[in-house]
Parts: C-alpha cells; structure tokens; sequence
C-alpha cells in the first residue's frame, strides 16, 4: 500500500549537538500516521546519534590528527551505510567502505591487506608491485613482517623509487605492536630519508581512550627529552591518521542509543507519562528549544526549553534545571537564545532547505558547536554536566500534570 | 561495472554451532575475486553470527519460554534485516519488525504503545477500541498506569467482552517493574478469572542475564511455598514470552564479532601469517572439518580440523588441541566424524541446496546442534572450553611454517 505523511516534523537540523531532556524530533500528524512512522524515525535516529556522538569523542581525543573509519567488516550489516554518514558528521575525515564513500561523496580511503604481502616472494616485491597499480595513492601495510627492521625500510625503497619516477608515496599503516613509539620512530626514517611530507595510518581496535593514550604518548613522552624531540614528536602528530573501525561503527560497548518517542499532546491538549523512575518522564506538551550563547564568546551557556507560544526566555528569566528539584539558573545579560528546532516538513511538503540534511553543513556545524562547548563538558571523565533548564511556565505545567497523575 | 565471481566456496550451512579457530567459509578463487569480497563477506558473516549466538544464548535462558524479537528501534539501521534473521535461525519465534517479518516470512507480532492509552479518557476505554480492532490478536500493554489495580483487572473485563462475542483475548504485555512477580501475580488472577491460556508478554531491556534471573524467580522462589504454588508458577513459566530488543539486535556490549579473512594458501600451496599473539595465527592450508558424536547419545564429542585431502580421522587418532601446546586426545571408538564444510559454490555457480540457507532448517539444525552440546559447555558462568583440534599433519603443517617464518 502506499502512505501519504500529512503532519509536520520540526527537529534540530543535521549536526546539532544535542543534550538529554531535548527533543530532536517533534512529530504533529495525525495518530496514525505518527505511528507508522516511529520504528523508522527511532531505527534512524538513535544509531546515528550514537555513531555521530562516538566519532565526535574520537576526533576529540585525536586532536590535531584526522581520523577515518575502517569499520565496514564489523559493522551491523547495511547499518554501515548510516553509520559511515553519521561518522562522518561526528568528524571523521574519509571511510574504507567504498560504496559508502561513492554514494555519500566522501573520500574513499584504504590500503592493500596482509595477504597481499603474503602473496608475493618478498616484502619488498609486495609493496613494488602496489606501487605500479597506485603510483599516486600509494600508503603500504608496514606490519605484516617487521615494522622498523622490514617494512619501513621498504616503503622508504619505494618511496625513492615513486620519486625517481615523479610520484610522491602517499604514506604507510601500522596496524599492530606499540602504535605510539612505532609511529614516532616511523616518522624519524622517513624524515631522515628526506620524505617529511608522508602520511601515517594507526589502526588496531583503536578508541578514544586508546587514541587518547596514543597522542598523549607521542606529544609528551615520560623521562627527559631534548627540545628537538619534542619538535620531532609533534611533526608526527601532525602526519597520523586513526583508523578506527569497530568501535566506531558500533559504537563499541556502548552499542545502542535508549531514545524513545513518545506522546505529549492530544489535540493540542498537553499529556505525560508518569513513570516510577523520575527520568523516564517525558516533559509535556509541543515545545521549542532555545540555546544561549554569549554574545562576545559565542560559548554555549545554557539550552532552555519552552512550551511552544510562550514568548522566549529573556534576561533575568529564572529557569528550572532538572532532575535536582528546586535548582535554578537566571538568563543573564548579554546571552541570546536561538531556537534550536526548525521547521522540517510542513502539512506533509518538506520545506527544509538541503543545508538541513548535507553532510558537508552537518560536520562543519558540529564542530563548530563543540568548539563552543566548555571543554570541562567535553572531557571524557568526569564531564561536567551542560545545563539544560525548563521555563517556569513549562515547568509548572510538568509538576501540575505528574501530581494529577499521582506522581 | 559488473563482477563475475568465477570462484569456489565451501562453508558450514546456516545454523550450524561454530566453535573457535574453525573455518565458516573457505573461498579458492583468483586473488582479486576473493578480495573483492572480502568485505561484504566479513560484514553479513560477523553480524549475523553475533546476533544468532546471542539469541541462542537468550532463548537458552528463557529454557521453556519462547522469546520475540523487539530490537527494530534501537537497531543499527537497516543492520536490523539481518540481525532479525539471525535472531529467528538462533531460536527467536517472531519479531515486531514488521517489514522484516514479511520479507522473511516469520511471525509478526506486537502490541499498542503507551500513547495508545494516553489518548483515551481512561485505559479500560483504550483496551476497549483496541479490542474492536484487534479481536483476535488482542495483546494488552497493561502497564501504563498500574498493572495489578488498573492493567490487568481492566483486561480480564476485555477478556470477558471479547469470550461474550465468541472471541479469546491473546494476553498482555508487562514493560516495567518487577517482572517475575507481575507475571504470576497476572498469570493468577487471569486463571481465576478463567483464562488460562492467556500470553503473558515481559519486556523492559532484558537480556540472557536477566531472563535466567527471571525464570528462576518465577520457578524457585525464595522461602517455603506450598506445591500448589509451585505448580501455579510451572504454569506461569507456560505463558511467559520474552520481548527482547537492543541487547538481541546490537548484541549488547558484544557489539561485534572479530571474525576475519586470511589467506591460508597460493597456488594450492599452504601460507601462514605469523603474530605476535599466538591466538591470531590462522592455521595454513585448505582444510576440512570434521565433528565427532558419540554414536549412541549423539552427543558431540570434539571437532577435528584436517588437511584437505588427507583421510577422515579414525578411532585410535591423536589429535592436537590448541592453544595448549603438547595437549592431545585421542579419537574414541564409538565415535562418527561428519564433515562440516560443504560446497556452497563452485566455479562461480551455486551448488548448495535450500535447505544450506533456509531459516527454518537453520532454526532447527542451531537447536539440535546445541541439543547436543554438553550442558558444561552451554553455561555463561565458567563453561567448559569444546575441544577443537588438529590432526597430526596439520598440526606438523603449522608448526613447521611458524619456525620457518621465525615465529
């Protein structure tokens, strides 16, 4: 059969960095067809936040360094093809899963595998045969016998002989053994050997506390060190790419996002949900989101939501913060709020314009977003939490209905 | 472009229990033809193994009870389709992924959501439109407000309604609270009521864990009960099913499986790929697979990977298990070795049966297989290692091009 959408969605648009409590999506249609809908929206929505949210700590913890997802062979089946656009969103430079990247427009990247090394006489005879094929996009697997004793010796062989021929090698992966110092010392040959421009690809079940250890190690190594050391080590930074696969495309331990969608309005009549548990109460009612920023920073200082209609919160506004009862914050002078949701589809007609929903936008919004975050809410232990409020009258409203309901 | 695949391809059939170091698929083909696949291969194979061991694994812990798959919203995108098929061959009955359902011809099976209740003036008033709707496949999400006071004395007065029209109610479904207790507190009082037979449908992020803590609370309570009451929860065990959702379809904090693709041969001749991590040495060479049972219990005995071409092992065989060095057994008489790996494709034209890809002939080959594995071996906690083994000249094979290769 076929089904005709006839509400209107508004929702934060692509690579928004959102916060618990907020609505992404709020869906007005009639009952049915906002049924119909949910499992889509839901199967949509959580796995790509959740792969946006890893890539986004990922590239977090890699800094300086770019990173691309190798996760296609440990992914959830066709899952890949969401996961790579959300990785990309979330940061992530370029992906092994070539029809992702053809279909996405986003580079395609990748090097030969183990066998390939296996398949031939020598290492040496492997990595030449390569380069003939990808004279111009030529990175070597390094690891497939001895790193530094064998296979950067090698690739530096090549490199000279790429050169000799007008090319430049693109780079080389390290795929196993102790990344950081591999990395290091990798960089130092190819340095020496007049090749300063190569590029290093890490991989190896990386995330970001590994990637955290990783840069942490080659930037600040322990004991003492010469100031040309340490200006060597931060040339190597910036020459590695991570490689991240299946605790990227997964997200790893963390493999689900808990989202859910829920009814908060009948007929314009606003509705809750009590639950036993206080955080899986659903505020009530259509509502708008409005992010202050400092005017003069641009730092994100606090996201209020509001019943929809209500005029937005002004300075010297007291907002609620939830859950701690009884704790609030005031607007001060000299932030704006900007409404986060936007209008998405309207009476059934999408009126969103293509920056909603391109990729491109999305990345550059994100990062944006995150640059603005105060990192003590950005760091990966003990983070501390971004201050999400409820206007008063959204607030009274909450606390009317769960006392009604016998909360 | 168009791809031809010209090659050969011997594997386990779908449903087939798989230990480790074992070959699912073996593919002989030109070097570019199998790397071709390398990809999509590993992708379909580690997803849907993962997703078919954790079901087995949750419908072990739901022993009698039968177990739906509820996962579609917090699945990885459309990974989904096919975690939902490895979920059915792993032992799962049903699903709510609609489309799925369709697509696989399995089971569809659901119930209304929480909105659905909000929307009415009063629960009873929401069961009573559902019930007009679904007469006949009519199952009552009987905790939005209270199970025992409101949910479930509302839909034994359905029930009556739907017997007075000559229809039965098909159950409820409990998504929150104590679980164990609802569901004989529910089981009893529809009982009295003179129902029976109802379903009894428990949800609310479980998991094998959870479910093995489940059953055992409703089988062995704590405390001196009198026999009635036991056989009263034996019966209650009778109705109970499991609706399980992200921790079946993600695989939980399992997210992945490290499967991987390596070459093992050139030319029909035997290469390895050595490692630092003894575990990651793949065994070279085109080999078979044989699994012994014992001849009357038919219960499995041990796996023997051989050489292709070298005879079948026979009784008074020493056979090499790995990882531990020197440690062997010896093939007992009594015992019949069947060979695993069966051709699925050769020369680029599919040579296997239906029945190597049914999901109701995977479904039933999983659970005889497991039928038969030794209850040590099934347990989460500590369970017994099920021995795999190499034979003599395998064993010779490997060690040989590992001191060859320096390892």
């Amino acid at each position: 059969g076929t089904f005709k959408f006839t509400g209107s969605i508004q929702g934060v648009p692509e690579g928004t960095v959102v916060f618990p409590r907020e609505p992404l999506l709020q869906v007005e249609a009639p009952i049915i067809e906002a049924q119909i809908i949910e499992s889509a929206l839901l199967n949509i929505i959580n796995y790509s936040t959740l792969v946006a949210t890893k890539a986004a700590r990922i590239c977090t913890a890699a800094r300086k360094a770019s990173v691309v997802d190798f996760g296609l062979r440990r992914a959830q089946g066709d899952g890949a093809y969401l996961g790579t656009r959300a990785s990309m969103i979330g940061g992530v430079s370029g992906t092994s899963f070539v029809d992702a990247a053809r279909q996405l427009r986003v580079p395609a990247v990748g090097t030969h595998a183990h066998s390939w090394v296996q398949l031939f006489p020598s290492e040496i005879d492997a990595f030449r045969a390569y380069a003939r094929i990808f004279p111009s996009n030529c990175l070597l697997l390094v690891d497939t016998y001895n790193v530094l004793e064998s296979g950067v010796p090698n690739a530096i062989v090549i490199a000279k002989e790429l050169k000799a021929a007008g090319k430049d090698i693109l780079g080389v992966r390290i795929d196993s053994g102790d990344l950081a110092s591999l990395a290091v010392e990798t960089y130092r040959a190819f340095k020496n050997a007049g090749f300063s421009s190569i590029k290093i690809v890490l991989s190896n079940d990386l995330d970001e506390a590994l990637i955290e250890s990783i840069t942490r190690q080659v930037e600040s190594p322990l004991g003492k060190v010469s100031r040309a050391e340490i200006k060597l080590r931060q040339e190597t930074m910036d020459h590695i790419t991570f490689g991240v696969g299946t605790r990227l495309i997964t997200g790893g331990e963390q493999a689900a996002l808990g989202g859910v969608y829920k009814l908060v309005a009948v007929d314009g009549e606003p509705r809750i949900k009590v639950s036993e548990n206080v955080t899986k109460i659903i505020d009530p009612g259509i509502k708008d989101v409005y992010r202050f920023k400092d005017t003069r920073s641009s730092m994100l200082f606090t996201d209020v939501i509001t019943l929809r209609g209500e005029q937005a919160p002004v300075s010297g506004e007291k907002i609620h913060v939830l859950p701690e009862p009884g704790k609030n914050i005031v607007i001060e002078p000299g932030l704006t709020g900007e409404p986060l949701l936007q209008p998405l589809i309207e009476d059934g007609v999408r009126v969103a314009g293509d920056d909603a929903v391109s990729i491109d936008t999305g990345r550059a919004r994100c990062k944006e977003q995150l640059d603005r975050l105060d990192p003590a809410s950005r760091r990966f232990l003990n983070p501390q939490p971004y201050l999400v409020g409820l206007s008063a009258r959204l607030y009274r409203l909450r606390q009317d209905l769960i006392s009604r309901h016998g909360g």
